[in-house]
């Protein structure tokens, strides 16, 4: 993107001070990928023993490094690993092209690095496209490689950055009867998502020692209620990537079942999934959006999504309309089950509608008071059972059409 | 809607000159239910002989008028029949007072026209969630029932519309052996538009002589292909109904098997279709998606659903952006099969991308112009089976933002 665009007004007042993470150190360098005068490319080496599970876009049509760091996820990892990602670039629908340019990265990585090609992942997050120039990157190894400082997360955040106004991060310390151990993590992501520059790049560290597999199935689970619940424009990115290690540096020995690990996890997963939301292109309005009484929790999920999704509700948040209606419609053409005259709408601890109508006890000027926050609740039983789901999305402004209509991104 | 929008760029030249279709009337009056100095309700009246059959919308909360037409849909109808229309006001979400708004008008209807209530059909379209002013419209069934007039078509074209920028209609008179038949056609419709029939509403008259049965079996089929395929923001509306009624009156039978008759009724219902894609809220570009080579006809359509529905394409579409990695994003996110090294894309008759890269003979400028003009055609072949869809929706502006955002429609 060539046009710098205004930090988010939903952004957080800065970025959080995220504590060192024993096993792994982090590296960046301008390599002039698409951008220049700035960072683009960052890498991530954990020590030996690390274990690294990940979650990846859905999307039939996934980017080349995609590809690759799925065939790679499963293996064991006695050597650690490493992490390396570009932004300016997405390496998505290149053909041949770009698999061998995934394939010149790695080898660099491991060649540089000493480890097995397989214990390289990438990601690359910008335009579609476009090959790869992955000279650009390669030649910037050895540097990389000098520059490994375990203090360098924050400019790690920076380097991954596209349309994203401002880095983000989000840490967690447990206390476990065996010992303490610290959760940091990165992420990029402005809309969920777009592939030209917006892709959501998730890395986040530990220093807990755990097995692959019960990392696996904690991130797996969590992400269906973090980063699975967050839309900024329903539009699915062919890059999404969550990459999670583990570096055991710590000693302190972490299960499936220390659930105050895994809530400590979600606390970050759910931070970083959040400040993606506050960060969609055009923002103006953090929107959440519960609903209970589903006849079953994907019910839930489907109404949420439905109304999170609306383009008419999206943009009657923007313009501050307690317009109510239209979430009767978003709900109305969700496909799952909703009795119309059993529905309760809530804007906050505000009552809006009951049984089929306007509650007698609602007034427009309640509504609108409420939608002039920045930050607003929409709550939505549907009486017909106890389905649960939350999500988060933001509104749909004029600033929306100018990044994505305006200029190319 | 208290603000005058300006005629979208889209819009047809004028309104068609639309023949009389013998055995209905048509009145219009201005009764104030919401908007001053303009018609907003429109009767139609049938001859007795007639047959009417109807589509709805699917959505769970649908408004009370369009559940009092589905339970009268069925019947026979000896006595003719009565078609009244209000704009303003949806009559949606309105609970039991709904309801009882439509006993009152169509009691009305039936006592003004003679008519029992089981054949007067009404439908409402406006804003959603507040009473309607049912007192209103009864008190000018008397001075609709003296205007009736057998040209007053495209007066009730206008009578109905909404957010809409022109009237529309459509016409097809159809040589069968067995003697001549006419068809006329109006609709409204321009926000709130996904395929479960959006506020989208359709009137369409024949005076061929038909048994119901094979009216609505003709309908249902072609609604299928033509309002079902048509897209302006994915919000599927509470109101959608489309009514046609055959009087008779020329004596002409048709039935199931008379293709000449039922391509010529899908020409006009394509038509009206693609008016209310040609005036969908901020539109300044009409997007034909055809979608081919897919696993069955159900996956091509939810690959052509899934482009016409992006934002990031809409907006690109808006931009003039060639932006064909948006295409594959949006092909990736559907859920339905594809294979990116199988995708050919192309712009009218450019060819864009094939095997899952930009083919070598694309240019930007090829693509750029292309996008410059206000009718694009998208071409996806996924190279899989023989599937096919078509469908069609305009681009997301900072119009639809304003129309949607800015005031309350």
């Amino acid at each position: 993107m060539a046009k710098t665009l205004a930090r988010s007004p939903l952004a957080p007042e800065g970025f959080p001070a995220l504590p060192v993470i024993d096993g792994v150190r982090f590296a960046t360098v301008q390599a002039g990928v698409r951008y220049q005068g700035r960072t683009d490319v960052m890498l991530a080496l954990l020590d030996p023993g690390s274990v690294v599970a990940g979650v990846f876009t859905r999307s039939a049509t996934r980017a080349a490094p995609v590809l690759d760091c799925q065939r790679k996820i499963g293996g064991e990892a006695p050597d650690g690993a490493a992490i390396l990602v570009n932004s300016g670039n997405a390496n998505a629908f290149t053909g041949k092209n770009g698999e061998e340019a995934v394939g010149h990265v790695t080898a660099a990585v491991a060649k540089a690095t000493g480890l097995p090609d397989t214990r390289v992942f990438t990601s690359s997050t910008g335009v579609i496209g476009e090959p790869l120039k992955h000279e650009r990157i390669t030649a910037k190894l050895d540097e990389l490689v000098e520059g490994l400082d375990p203090a360098g997360i924050e400019s790690a955040a920076k380097a991954i950055m596209t349309t994203d106004t401002f880095p983000k991060g989000a840490t967690a310390e447990v206390d476990l009867p065996q010992g303490r151990v610290k959760i940091a993590g990165i992420a990029k992501g402005s809309g969920m998502i777009a592939p030209d520059m917006a892709t959501m790049l998730v890395y986040i560290f530990t220093d807990a020692k755990m097995s692959r597999t019960d990392l696996q199935g904690m991130i797996s689970a969590i992400n269906e209620r973090t980063f699975n619940c967050i839309t900024v424009d329903s539009d699915t990115s062919t890059s999404d990537t969550l990459l999670m290690g583990a570096t055991g540096a710590s000693g302190v020995e972490v299960g499936a079942q220390d659930s105050a690990f895994a809530e400590a996890l979600e606390g970050v997963m759910l931070d970083l999934a959040h400040q993606v939301v506050r960060d969609g292109e055009g923002a103006t309005k953090f929107v959440t959006i519960a609903v209970t009484g589903a006849e079953s929790d994907a019910d839930a999920r489907t109404h949420a999504l439905s109304i999170a999704n609306s383009p008419l509700v999206k943009t009657a948040v923007a313009g501050e309309d307690p317009n109510w209606g239209r979430i009767v419609m978003a709900i109305g053409k969700s496909g799952a089950a909703a009795d119309r005259d059993l529905l309760t709408i809530r804007f906050g601890d505000v009552l809006v509608a009951e049984k089929g109508w306007v509650s007698p006890s609602y007034s427009e000027e309640q509504g609108a008071a409420k939608m002039k926050q920045p930050e607003i609740e929409i709550g939505v039983d549907l009486g017909l059972g106890s389905g649960a789901a939350t999500v988060w999305t933001c509104d749909l402004t004029h600033g929306y059409i100018s990044i994505n209509a305006d200029y190319r991104s």
